[in-house]
This record gives structure tokens, sequence and C-alpha cells, in this order.
């Protein structure tokens, strides 16, 4: 079930959209042409198909400006959506909701987006075990508000910064000299809650990782653990394997070889096409930045009624 | 010639962003991976062809993390990009570069997909004086930075905020009963650098228009000055019309009807097909929502060298 | 008829001066002399006549530290005053009534004392058809307000900031090389909502100026429009003239040789003696910085009741 | 000799004021009309005589948006000005100091028109031991400034804040009923570096208070110490007394009876020619609210060089 | 009486503290394994004997993250608290209760721990007329609160920043080469509502002081007044005398000199067993930087109902 | 090995500390007594042995004061310290130092606190495979600088944030009715990086977790994976078990049964002694709150050099 974002992260969010959109005197139209005390009652109605992200968050730019006003919801976020659906209805002073369309409109309409252009690749794979899960690749400022969009859309979250989970990329192989001598400088130091994820892009480092497992000791903070016969392994040392811009045949046997040792998570090239595929082949996780960077707006608009 | 943004208008963003990105303790991949002493030299280097914007914001983000590193750039915001074309080379502590490297490409990827998207849509109406504009319909947070990546795709700028011009909507006419009264509700308490655009969906509403053109007494702040041949006449009152999800013949006459009396702007339905079509017509303007809200991210990448 | 500024633009800057004024430990004279459970009555009364400006804002900084007590409005914003009026009744705890007293006042002291001083002029240059306008020459932070406070003394307001019309200067001038070479610059990239103004000081440059006009092809975003019999002709690229600082025999002439063609705005010395004389002169506009950056509070009190 | 205020104090509030004028887009004269490497130098100087305060504020505009400028300070903030004196040289980029100009020259000309009115009180009492300060009667958000420059023109300052001293006033007094009880309520768990000043506006108010010197007890946070001769009593309970509104003869009278027991604060209706009269009465202080609510800017400008 | 800090002070650290909990998606745990209409009721509850601080804020953590919570307080700020006393009921959404609880409770236990210590050393000293003070050696950010808990366990405040009275150290001395010279050169241009306290570590230093007592020519803003024989002489200077890190002997002796001219402070390796042994000497103050800077939380608990 | 904190995450709080100690007009004891450009040395001293934590954030304390000054650092963070030893050496203007001491020995003599308490209770578990965690139980504002400082005292980190793993605590447990149930109700739409930890606080319950590793069926976001015998079981759904107010003979046959299959973690009543005894018992890490709350700050001190 989709949990949703505490209000108190998004407020001073939706506070400056709308001072961006008021600048420094207001809603110069609504107030040259609106008698003050017009009431006005409109819905927020889709153009197009899709899936509802930022409905609360959209709900709170009008409530900032018309704290008198009242906004009924008719659809949740993370629900489908065809085209004439009604979001809500609002009911309110007319210029206030009027100068609120935009920045209500600006939030609602780039989260949809996220959450349709999610749903469609989670639909591509639909039918096997794989899930769609998102990247760091989000617009400056608002990652918290486009993941939760992508949760709204049916995917799940890679890591919400760089300090919550250590992802082992290229370059940091290239720099430390290959995968084996990289492993061996992740500090022990790391908290015991922090998960390490390793980027390979060719069979052979998937091999050089299966070399560790079979033969590797297993350590944790210092201590042999390697001969309780019950214990995962190298587990404690990575979790899962991101298989990059791998061309198929070398991602499917990378899948087979590893044989759920480590979870495993595609990247790289991922339409819509290409992820059925990739699903077909097993891997736990297909991750798309293109869901949040390249996701067009889900078109909505506030109608009168 | 394109002018930058001052820097002090984008570095809260930048500071903002990094935070976003570093969390609570910062890169943990790279501090548990690479030498804290450790130099790196990388370019950013595009993997699609398109237009360049916000090659000084990334660079900020570098500059943040690694006062001392040094930032070359290749290509100065607007300039057309081929694949593999080289941004910029940077030259810094390898640690530095890697913790910015995302927070900078969401910025350049995110402005350059404006820029790109912008560009093709100018292209689309080569060889015409229609001009490509954008709109209200911005991410929020980063408006004066989405409207500055237009203007890096050869687009000009529509309204900034809710104060810097007015703009009569549909919703407002409606409200005030008719474009005659709702010119009639303009308040001459506008100050006189405001221009006064009014949108029209219909020929009708272009014929209203026209009436009060031909008849209308002009007064500029009161004083009637129809009087005076070399004036233009309702100019002072209306500057732009914007016409609204018209039919091409429509939209056709209604350029005709207005003949240069106000400045056109064509909306509503912009596709780069038919902005082609439309600019045939002889508007002034074709106003995009999707160059901002819905243009992919440009593929540029950060590459060892 | 005056708008209201929505509260989400003034509350920071009353949030601001209230912890600037109850510093790090709030009010101690208060809390050390009146019991905490204390009810007040009291009236915000003026001593000198004027106009109002500010009283939401004031009002706000009570219901601030007291989300409990009734603030009863008697008089509107833009109202004018007699000393000893009432402008409003305030009933709540003592403590916090007397803690958000001085904040309060120094709002609607600041903003009523603009307020009256516009109204001053305007009703030195009443019976004309001229208007009185302020400048960029206001207090730091406080723009926005300042501005209303002249809407509410029945002025209009010039531009709000470098980046909502263009306003051409001595300096652009002299940097350019003279009129007809700035205005060759001006770049047609410009938004087409945005206006130009452009400031001379000598009559040979008004004369400049209609050369222009007379001679001059008319280009709107590139297309030579000049044809058009029923088009206004440079009027797209200049919009008005600020006659800075010039005699008042030479501002006469001027606004005769501009016959219309331009809004005139007159600034320089701008006494409330030779407004009338200015006036009478016909420009449509009047610029006053004194209005904002000199005008004396006007003087309101709290008084027990 | 007059201390600088630390520039971590100014900094973010001239940063505040930049992003104010230059909006969401920057300087579109400067940029519109001016070759982007052009170099300028210009000068401050003022145009009317009078005290300089803020020109390192002024200076940190300029250097904001052009680091690579120099800014030459001619004056430094308390010197007495002549008309066209030269305050400061700068010399940089043409584009960013004309768009940092105004900010500058806000703050410069607000704070030093402070400054003169300051000096002018202060002069008014010259040959006299009575000292001029200032109030809480601060514009809103610059009290730090405010008061940093009536110390630019010869004055001292009153309380910053409702938590740096106890001044208890006619509502404090009348609430407690009587200015013994309301002394009796000033609670000892005020720090010990916390002065207290009382107001009064009649005279028996005085003569209470002289009672209670007479005949006092003295208690230091609970110990009676009346005993030691060489101890000042009631001084340690009330420091200054300010007399309020009261008729220059009642305050002549209060003075003498008062005789440098306490500090005595003459206010209320201080014009330049009345502050000599109070002064010499022989009041230490003469407390002014106009010298910041109500002074004039000083008239200073940015001449081409 | 205990006076309350003014919510507009604190309410922005703990959104802040808030924020910093919740991260960038919320509470995952309460999220994933509570129903989101669960309610809850639960108390806060001691676990050891201690002062109270810090309730209100609290509550208002909890009221953030649900603002259709109730919280009743049974306890107020300042209150002694015996283990298992329930401080106050709080019921709600159990998620939100949840998520607000650390929060809640570092401030509650930060706060009261330092009350606590104050209160140890208040009683440590009970029977003598000393009071304990704090110093400016508070957790970065959290002064205001701080002192604030030190008010709640019985002890008054010394300065709360450079800003609001004159603290004249070794360092100072040295600079200024001794007492002598250092007095001198304070300046007169300080607010009459200015106190000053200079730190003496020796004997001698006391006889410097007492000579200009004596001897000293005392002047009020450049007055002479030591002929007005009931006037405190120097007194108007120098306000306290800081007795730091001396042997209890001497400052025994230093107090006896002092006879009561300035108020004393104890400084310096105060800790409980030596504070009754200084109070006996007769200071009139203690000042320890251990009751905020090294006090421990004291521990209290949210329990289920 | 230690890595250091990014300067822009702590840089913010510096500033803001300053501003919180220079209040309103900085500092007015050294303006008083000070030359202005007198320089002046002096070193940062430590009083007592510790570890050293925050010398960066120290230094930039000082260089935000004097940009020109220089500090040479002589130990590094982490460092161990005896009484007496030289941290830092300092060289610039004496006014800046002295008004920055305050702030920057408040940061470090925190930090240093924090990091000296964590040390000894890592030297009481030395020996063991033992590691000393921290908890949410931090100073609200300051989480991400004191979880620094426990790294600096040889500690690991246990979570940040509600947002960065899942820890089912007792409350979740009631009110799931249980930890089956609870694991039941535990999302899959957790992302794939996120770890929970689960508490316990009695035998059984070790038993229950016991009972569903042996039984249960391993599942990966859906996928029974059950089947593969090299793949740790239940390990993907619970990394670690926390171990909360146990009794020690208890807490040794969890540890047991437990027998590596989970990460142990013990809590609750953790002091330097109890550590020893609990570390023999093999826990894998003892959490402690009070190395963050209730360290007592570490006597550093800035002396003349």
């Amino acid at each position: 079930m989709l949990e949703p974002l505490p209000q108190i992260l998004f407020e001073p969010l939706v506070r400056a959209a709308l001072a961006e959109d008021l600048g420094r005197l207001g809603d110069l139209t609504g107030n040259a042409t609106i008698p003050p005390d017009r009431r006005w009652r409109a819905v927020l109605r889709t153009r197009k198909a899709g899936v509802a992200a930022g409905l609360e968050i959209a709900a709170l730019a009008f409530r900032l400006l018309d704290p008198t006003g009242t906004i009924t919801l008719h659809k949740a976020d993370g629900a489908a959506l065809q085209p004439s659906d009604i979001l809500a209805e609002i009911n309110g002073n007319a210029r206030a909701l009027l100068a609120a369309e935009r920045t209500a409109l600006n939030f609602l309409c780039h989260l949809s987006g996220i959450a349709t252009a999610t749903q469609s690749m989670v639909q591509a794979v639909s039918g096997t075990t794989t899930r769609i899960c998102d990247s760091r690749k989000t617009t400056p400022g608002l990652r918290a508000l486009e993941k939760y969009a992508v949760r709204c859309g049916g995917g799940v979250n890679h890591r919400f910064g760089l300090d919550d989970a250590v992802l082992i990329k290229d370059n940091h192989i290239a720099v430390a000299g290959g995968i084996v001598p990289v492993l061996a400088q992740v500090q022990d130091q790391l908290g015991h809650l922090v998960k390490i994820e390793i980027e390979v892009d060719r069979l052979e480092q998937v091999r050089e990782l299966l070399a560790l497992w079979d033969v590797g000791t297993v350590k944790r903070y210092g201590a042999d653990i390697s001969n309780a016969s019950h214990i995962p392994r190298p587990a404690s040392l990575v979790h899962s394997v991101l298989l990059d811009n791998m061309p198929l045949p070398d991602m499917a046997e990378a899948v087979q070889l590893i044989a759920g040792r480590w979870t495993t998570v595609a990247s790289g090239n991922v339409t819509l096409e290409r992820a059925a595929a990739i699903a077909a082949i097993g891997v736990d996780l297909i991750a798309s930045g293109a869901i949040t960077h390249s996701a067009p707006a889900l078109d909505i608009g506030l109608d009168d009624l």
C-alpha cells in the first residue's frame, strides 16, 4: 500500500512555488478582472489517461491561498486515471483559486507524469517478478517528491542520496584497480544498516565477484564467521549487483551465474520495449532514470464547473 | 545574443541540490573506496545531439565541493551539440568530483533537454518570422532556470509569473461575462509598464476585440487621446492576443482579421509537426508548455579521461 | 479599487520582524510585570491625519503572538485618516499584545507614511490626468510592501525590479553611444510582454526619438510591418519616455513634441510644489523616489481602552 | 570610535536585496544594451551634505555581482560629507555595476539619511553633556543596520529588542496599578546584566520613585545590603528614568529632583528645535524615533567617471 | 515565576528537527507496520527524578505531525519530577505519534537534563543568597532554549551573546595592558542600558579595581558627577566582577574587599561540592558552563497506555 | 580511516551559530577594548585528555570572521589527546578571533566530548569483536555532526533518521500483534537497499524469529527463492536484531541461539562497566544513546600565545 508523504516535508516547497509565481505583487490578472468576493467552483480533470501523484500537494497550494475553501478529492495518489476523470472538486474564492491554479497543476502534472511513466514500465514487466526502480537522476530539489511519484506508479526506490547506501560504480572500480581491491577498501566503519551494491558491465566482473563468494572469508566487523555453515557468506558485504548496459545474452548469463546470491538490478538503455525482455531474464529490479528525468507531464486541467 | 544568469540567482539552488544529494553524511561510496588525496580528470561528454544549457550551473556544483579544482568549458550555453562532444574538462579531487557529479548532471541534462526541445521547435518554424515562447508550466522552484534554458534553445519568454503581465484567460472572461466587460474591468491602477494579453478561442471573440479597436475610445490613464490620429488606439490597453486551441483555418482567419493590430500568440496542442503549419499562418509567437514540462533530459555523462 | 497583498507574501516578513524584536528570550518587561493570563483591550489610533496602509500586516503581527485574540478593523488600507481615528480594536492576552505592539506599529506607521506621502502628491496633481508613480528607490527587502503602500495612497507602480521591464538610462545611452545605437542594440530576444522605457534629459534627445518614429522601419520580431497603415509604428519598441531632470519649459516642449506617441513620465526634483506645475504640462506620470525613500512615518499608537 | 558591523551580519541582507531587484532573470536593460565584457569606472558621489553610513554594505553589493571589480573607499562611515564629495571609486564590469547600483544606493542613501538626521540632532545639543539615542521604531528587518547608522551619526543606542533590557512603560504601570506595585513585580529572575528603565510622564511619578530611593530597602537577589553605606541603593533595581512627553518645566523639575540618582532619558515630541531646550535642562539622553523612522534618504548617486 | 518562551521562537527549530529525522521520505517503519488510521494513546513518563523543561516544545513536535491529536500536560516546565511521573498524555494517530516521538524526546530529555543539572546546583547553595547562572557555553543553535532550561531549573541567565553586555576577560586585559587602561578604553558610545562585567583572577586585580572606586572620577557620558554624594561612583562603569578560577581563600578575601560595591560572580571549576563552599563566601552568583554543556539528558520515555 | 564531513554540510550551522552569538551588533567587548588592527596569536589547547572532533568546524568559525587569518591544525579529528596538547595555532585579527572563540569552542568541545565518550566505550570492549554504535538520541539540528563525532571516537553509526532503515520496535510489534504479523506487514515496496532491524526484549521473541528462519519461505519481491540452497533465507527480510534491555544471561542465550544468522545489537542500560560484559557475550554491536545525549563537553580553551 502507498504511504503518504508527511506534509511537513512538502509544505516548504509549495510555499516557495507559490511565492515564485506570485512574484512581487500577486496575481495582476485576477485582481484586475474578478470581484474580490466572487466564489468559484471548479474541478481538476484529466485530459489523458495516467496515474495520479501529488493530489495532496496540489490541494495544499489551493488551501494556502484560500484557507476557507474546500477541496474534495475524488481520486487518491496511485489511482489509475482515464481521460476526463475528475480528480478533485474545489470550491472557494475565485481569485485565490485562479492564483493557485498553475502552481497546483505544475506539481500535479509533473508528479503524475512520473507516476504514469513508472506505471507503463511496471506494466511492461507484468507477469514477471521483476520490479521497476528509480535512480538519483531527479530534478534538483524535488527528489523526495519524485521518488514518491515513482512509488505512486508502482515502482520502488533506489538510493535517496549519496549517504544512504553504497553504490560502487565503474569509476570507483577503475580508481581502485578492480573489484577485489575496491571491495577490500570498503571500510568496515560503515554503519551495519548500510547496504552495498556494485556495478558491473562485463561478465568477467561477475565471475570475479563469484570467486569472492566461493573462496572468500566472511568477516563481519572483523570477526571471521565463515565457519558457520548457516550464514550467508559475502552477503554481509555486497547486497546487490547492478548489471549496467550489458547485452541481453550476457545479462542472462550473469543472472544465471549469480543464481540468487545477490539481488540483481539491470540498468542502461531501458526502454519500454527492452524492459520486458530484461524482465524475462529474471533480474530482480530494473532501474530507470527516464521515469524521473524524461517523463512528460500528465495533462490535467482546472475546469470551470 | 544569449545573456548569462547572475550566479547569485542560481547558487542557492545548487547548494540546496548538493545538500539534497549528500544527505546527512556525504558520499559513502567515494569515501569508502577512493583515497582522500586522489586526483581525477574527467570530461563532460554528450551521448546525443542537442543544445547546451546550464554549463555554468554544473560547473558551480563541482566548484562548491572542490574549490581547488579547475573546470575548462569547451562549449557555451546555447551551443549546438553533436554526440560525443566534450562540453568541459574537469580536474580535481576525485572524491569531490564524484560526489558532485550527479547534482551537476541533473542540472545540466535537465536544462539542456529543455534547450534542445526548444531548439527543435525553433527549427520547425525556421524560415518564418514566428518565434517560439514558453509558458508558466515549469517545474516548481526552477522557473528562472528553465526559462533561461528556453532562451538557450533560441526561444523567447512569456510571463515569468502572475505579477509581470496581465493574461486574461477563458475563466476570467467567463467570470466577467465576456470580453467587453472584462476589459472594462481591467483596472487603470496597473503600472504603465504592464502589458495585457487576452486569450480567445473562437473567431467571434476576435471580432468582439476588433469592434473595440474600430469603435472604441482610447483612454490612457483616464485621458481621452483618441483624437490624436497618429496614436495607436487600443494598443495601450491590449498588447497581444493568445489564440488558444483554435483549428488552423480559424487561426488563419484570426490572424488575417487582426492584421498586425496586436501581437498574436498561438497555443494549445503544439507539436513539432503542427508548429510549422501554425507558423505558416503568420502568428508572431507560438507558446509551448511541452518544451519545459515534457522535455526529455539530454543525455550527458562524466567520463574518465 | 485597491487589491490586497496575498498573506503568503508578507507573512515571512512579519515572522522575521517579530523574531528580530523578541530576540533570544522574548519580552522581558511584559513577562516581569504583567500576569500571564491578563486580558487587554486596546485600539490602534492615529495621532495625525494620513492614509492607512498595512493594517492586515499589523493585524498578523498580533495574531501570530496571540492566535486566540480578536482584531476588528475599523478602517481599510487606502482609507483617509483623521487624527484620533480608530483603525482597529484589539482584544487578547496582555503580554502577547504588548510584545507584538512595536512590530505591528513599525510596519503600519512606515507603510502608512508612504501612503500618506503618495496621497499628498496625488492631491497636488488633482484635476489633471497625471498619475503619480514610484521608483525602485525602496527599502531593501520591503519593495513589495512599499509599492503596495504607494497603491494605497492612490499611486501606480513603476518597475518592480530589473527584470520586469527595460528602462534605458543615461549610463546605458552613454555606453552605447547615443539613442539610435542603444535602441539598435535592444535585443529582440526580449519577451513580447516586456515594455521599454527610455530616459532623456535634453530636448535634442526627444527629437532623436521622433526621427525614429517618423522615419523608422517597424519590426516586430524581425518582420517588417511598417506598411500596415493601422499599426502603431515604433510603439512596439519603445513604450514610454522618462523626462529626467528637465527644466519645466523644456519638459513642456517635449510633451508637445511627443504628442501622445509615447507615455511620458517626469522625474527628478519632484517636490509637492513642482508636481502641480509638471502635471499642468500634461505628462502622463510623475515618478517620485521620495514617496518611498523619504516618507516620514505616520504617527499611530496603541492605546489602552 | 565607530566600530564596523561584522560582514556576517549584513551579507544575508545584501544578498536578499540583490535577489529582490534582479528578480527572476536579472537586469534586462543592461543585458540588452551593454556589451558583456565592457568595463566601467564610476564614483559614488553625494548630492547633498550629510553623514556617511553603509559604505561597506554598498561595496558588498557591487562585489557580490562582480567579484573581480575593485572598490576604493574615499570616505569612511561616520564621515561628514559635503555636496559632490566622492565616497568611493568603482571599477569593474559595466553590466554588473549597473545591476548592483540601485541595491547599493538603497542601503547607502537610507543609512546615510539616518546618520545625517542623527548628526543634526547631536549638533543641536552640542555644548551640553546630553547624548542622542534611538528607539525600537526601526524598519522591520533592518534594526541592526539602522542602529549602526545612528552610531555613525554620533548617537548611542537604546534597547535592541524586547529581550536585552527592561523598559517599564505606561501600559505596564497601568496594568500593575502603579509604580510601587510594578517594581514589586519585577522578577528577581532577571539576569544580573539586565538593566531596568522606567517611563514616567508626570512629576508625581518621579516623586513616587524618589520615595523608594529614600526609604526603600535595597535587595540584590534577595540579600539586604542597605546597611552598606557605600552601596548605591535602588540603583541595582532601576537604572534609568524615561521622561516621556513632559512639558519642559516639569521635565526640568524632574531632572533636579532626580539629581543624578538615575540616568535620565527624555522622549516624545523631540524636534531639532526642542532638543536644544531639553538638553539645556541637563537630561543624560534624548531618545528620538524620528531619526530612524522618518529620516529622509541622503541623496547619493553613481556617476560615470 | 517562570515565563514561557514564545512559540514563534522555537517553532522553526522543531520543524527543522522533524525534517532532520523524517529525512527524504518519512518514517519507513511506521508506514510499513502500522495501519494508516490506527489511533494510539501514550504517556510521556520519567524514568528518573529531575526537573521538567521543554514540555511545550515536545508537544509542538507531536502537534505538527498530527494536528488532530490531543496532548494534555500533567506537569509544567520547572516542576520537580519523580521517577515514573506522567508528564503528558497523548492521543492521536499512531503513525504520526511514533514518527514525532524521537524529536519530541530529544528536545525534552536534553532540556530537562539542563534544568535538572541547574536545580542540583541551586540546591547545593540553598540557604545562601547565592544564585546559579549559566554561560555562553551552549550547544550551537540552541542557546535560547538552553538558557530557558536553566531558568526552569531555578537558575538565572548570564549574557545571551556578545552584544547584550560587556564582559572584559583576561585576554582583553592582557591586550590592553591592565585593568586601568582597559577600562579607559571602554567606549562611552555604549548604550546606556549595557552593563559591564570584568573578570579578575588575582587579588591584586581586585585591589586595582578598588583603587579606581576610591579615587576615580565618575563620568557618565562625559559629565563629571563625582561631586554628587548620593551617586554610586564607578557603578555606572562596572556593574559586576567575575572572580575566575580563584582559590577559595582568595575569593573570600575578594568578596570582603569588594563589600557589595559590585555584584560578584564566581566561575571556574564549579562542581556541586565546591558550589556550597563558594556560596558560603557570599558571592552573589556562581556561573557554571557545565549545567549547559555537560548536563546528561534526563531519561524520559513514551509509553504505550 | 575517518572521512571528513563536506564543508557544505556544516557551513550553514557555523554561520547560524556565529549569528546567534554576535546577535544584533557584534562583540561589544572586543570593540570597546581592543584596537581594530591588533593582531593576535593563540592556540587551541586541551585541558583534559580525550579525542578530537570538529577541528575543521572550529577552524571555519575563525575563518568566517577573519578570512585573512591563518589556522594551522596540529591534530586531526579522531586523534587521541593528552592534557595541554595544542590542537591548532591561530594567527589573525584580535577582535575577530575573540569574537569567534566561543562559537568555535562550543562546536569543538561538544563534538570532542562525544568522540571522547565514544572512545571510552570502544576501549571498554577492546579485545572483542564488538563495535560501539550510536542512536537517534542526538541534539536537534546537530545529528550529522554528532554522528560524525561518534565516528571520530571509533564508533559506527546506527540509523541517521526514520527514512534510511527500518527499525521495528516494541510499540510497532504491540500494535501489529506480535512478531509474525509485524513482519508479514512489512511492505515489499521498500527499496531493495533498505535494511530491517527488529527489536526484541525477551528470549521467546528470539525463538519466534528463529522459527521464521527455520520454517519460513523466503521471498524476494514476491519470488520464492527458498529452494536455492546457497541463499541466505530470511536474511533478505531481517538484517539485524536489537536485544533491548535484556538481562545478561538472557542476552547470552539469545546470541547463542541466533548463532550469526542476524547481526546482533545490544541496547539499554549501557554503562562503561556493563559494556565489557555485553561484549564478552559476543554481540556484534552495542548501541549507546549516552555517548551522544549525555557526553560531557571536553575542556578545550583558547590560550594567548
